[in-house]
């Protein structure tokens, strides 16, 4: 077994993973398993401290589910959790992920409203990344027939967020205007969705420009991440815009307040700027906590703006909203059913392959959700170790 | 005629008074008036820079509607305008005042939708306190049969605030739960009412306490405002509540965001703790200005809070949003069809006593709004004199 936090090189963690993988298959068909694989953070730093080990197979407690995992979504912010730069994680060692889909293997005492077998989506806090998880009843989700795994695992945090942050926080309606950043990204797509389904509705998309002719069709009008957005959008609309959606903070905070319309409202739901190298920067870190505008309320109020924070998994987690969250998915599960909203799968990756599909999130190579398919074998050896490895490789066809 | 700015006595000031009115009233019956009567504001300062004299006649222009006032509205910030503490106000002298009730006496050209002979409300960008105003067609709203000039002019300023706040920018549904500071102002009062209109939700209203037994009814929970009411709040709501409105500033600021709940909205509207004495104090205002926390995105994202600022004037005259107010306008005009709602007038005054009206406000002696009303003589100059001068004197029975 690799020792926690070890610094190893590649090639060891390889051969060890392959005997992970080897032992699991051992345990799996032994029809009686003790334990399961998970993707484990040894501590908080870079790549090498992912590994794919054995860990011990969970059991629900009292309203508890424990799901027969299929696919994880990897998310920005696992890339911050990795790094040690979200607030309060748990000390690692930690199996991270925070949403998933499977099927229902057993419940706990006290739980209803699910049986063995069920297909569902699920939000975990932390522990996603495994074969197995447990996790209490209010955070299970039953699945739609004709959705699939993948997008039953890119469904649920951005299709959640893009929803609340548009309708709970922002009020969107008919003839407004939305400025999203990382359009590309899982709940840019969302967002660029949702938004379609109010009439009259105009999205300003940014995005590196590699992705522009993938998700032309998706936003009104389209911006290169390094050009001005605040001349571009005010060439088009003078005014500014009534909903600013940022995922980056640091600089683009007092920009998005500039943009605002009056009544209109800016929501920071990530801090993506923070993330620079694949260690935690702390220069990075401090300069997106400088640049991030402190708001003086006189201000708001001389210039009718709204200014709010939005985070999904505090307020599942922290803050107790799993009704309201509920009944939000409930509503996109009706969208998902009209076939109005379908969640965007970038590409599938097998567990062992957490750190490739994380250095393609971190290089935003993405368009849509990166998922960990639980039942992918790797790819082999050989073309990880190629330098010149394609990101594009394991892309599957752009979902609309 | 009073030099302007000038220094004077009460005593004088009233002669002028008295000589204006007959003057006023030889114009009038000539049946060719040039001039009309107004509150003038000679410059910022104390009660003594205001005084009723002539002004000239104005005239519609282009769009625009002359109305013949019969009640005007005195809120808050037309202390704060006498001041001197309200962002860009127009050089003095000026007439202040910002809505009024009144007959269409006549329009400008390309002006549609009003004949003469038209009970209105509307809002004017200063002017207000005349016999005589002109304010653009897109400020004007036809007032219901049954309403009165005095309501209509406590109707326009509150709940339009009232409303946008609410469902505009706070998105109030049923089960929420409200706090308001000068829960017996003329915005607590339709705050309390519009609420009541919401089923099943919590109004935490905050008062002097001798307001109390007439506005108990009004709010679910009543507390004085020396009280520590983050701790009242807390005995009865642990979690907080989900919007907070606040007129005072300062560290009412801080304290309204700690009570938010997740996903709450602390909105600030005013800013009256800046006001302390007669003229404006550098002190007041340097320390409201320090004690409202400036506020860090970041830390909005871990709470899921929304911090938002409103400024109906600036909405009307800076941002150009008459037509939203316009349907605002009509959804109140609905619910005062169906008896849901009714503006709470405090008291009338003569124009010539704009002075005591203006210190029953900053005492926070109303309950409800205050109203000059045009066509009332002044109380006799005996009782102003009085030292022990009875502020309850003018009120109207409180309605409900």
């Amino acid at each position: 077994m690799a020792k926690e936090g070890a610094d190893m090189t590649e090639e060891t963690e390889y051969m060890i993973d392959k005997n992970v993988s080897k032992e699991a298959e051992n345990v799996e068909s032994s029809g009686d398993a003790k334990e399961m694989r998970a993707v484990v953070l040894a501590g908080f730093g870079g790549l090498n401290k992912l590994r794919v080990t054995k860990k011990a197979m969970p059991e629900p407690q009292d309203g508890e589910v424990k799901i027969r995992v299929k696919a994880c979504g990897l998310n920005f912010l696992d890339l911050m959790v990795r790094q040690g730069t979200v607030d309060n994680p748990p000390k690692p060692p930690l199996v991270p992920g925070f949403e998933c889909s499977g099927i229902v293997e057993s419940v706990g005492e006290n739980t209803t409203g699910f049986e063995i077998g069920d297909r569902v989506m699920a939000f975990v806090n932390y522990n996603a990344w495994a074969e197995v998880v447990c996790t209490p009843v209010d955070f299970v989700y039953k699945m739609p027939e004709e959705m699939t795994f993948a997008e039953a695992a890119a469904f649920s945090l951005n299709f959640v967020a893009a929803y609340m942050m548009l309708f709970e926080v922002a009020n969107l309606r008919e003839g407004m205007s939305v400025l999203v950043h990382s359009a590309g990204g899982g709940v840019g797509q969302a967002v660029a969705q949702l938004c379609s389904t109010v009439p009259n509705v105009t999205v300003f998309g940014i995005a590196s420009c590699f992705k522009h002719a993938a998700i032309r069709d998706s936003v009104t009008h389209l911006f290169d991440r390094n050009v001005d957005y605040i001349q571009e959008v005010k060439k088009i609309s003078p005014e500014g815009v009534d909903i600013v959606l940022d995922c980056l903070c640091g600089e683009n905070t007092a920009k998005g307040l500039t943009l605002l319309r009056p009544l209109g409202t800016y929501i920071l739901y990530g801090a993506s700027n923070m993330v620079t190298g694949e260690t935690k920067s702390f220069f990075s870190f401090a300069k997106s906590w400088w640049q991030v505008e402190k708001v003086n309320p006189i201000k708001l109020y001389e210039e009718n703006k709204v200014i709010a924070g939005f985070s999904l998994l505090n307020l599942l987690f922290k803050h107790g909203k799993c009704s309201l969250v509920k009944s939000v998915m409930d509503k996109l599960l009706c969208l998902y059913d009209q076939k109005k909203i379908k969640p965007v799968v970038d590409s599938l990756w097998a567990l062992e392959e957490v750190k490739e599909a994380m250095q393609r999130i971190h290089d935003r190579g993405n368009i849509g959700k990166l998922i960990l398919d639980v039942e992918k074998s790797p790819t082999p050896l050989l073309t990880i170790c190629m330098p010149s490895y394609d990101i594009n490789k394991h892309k599957i066809p752009f979902m609309n």
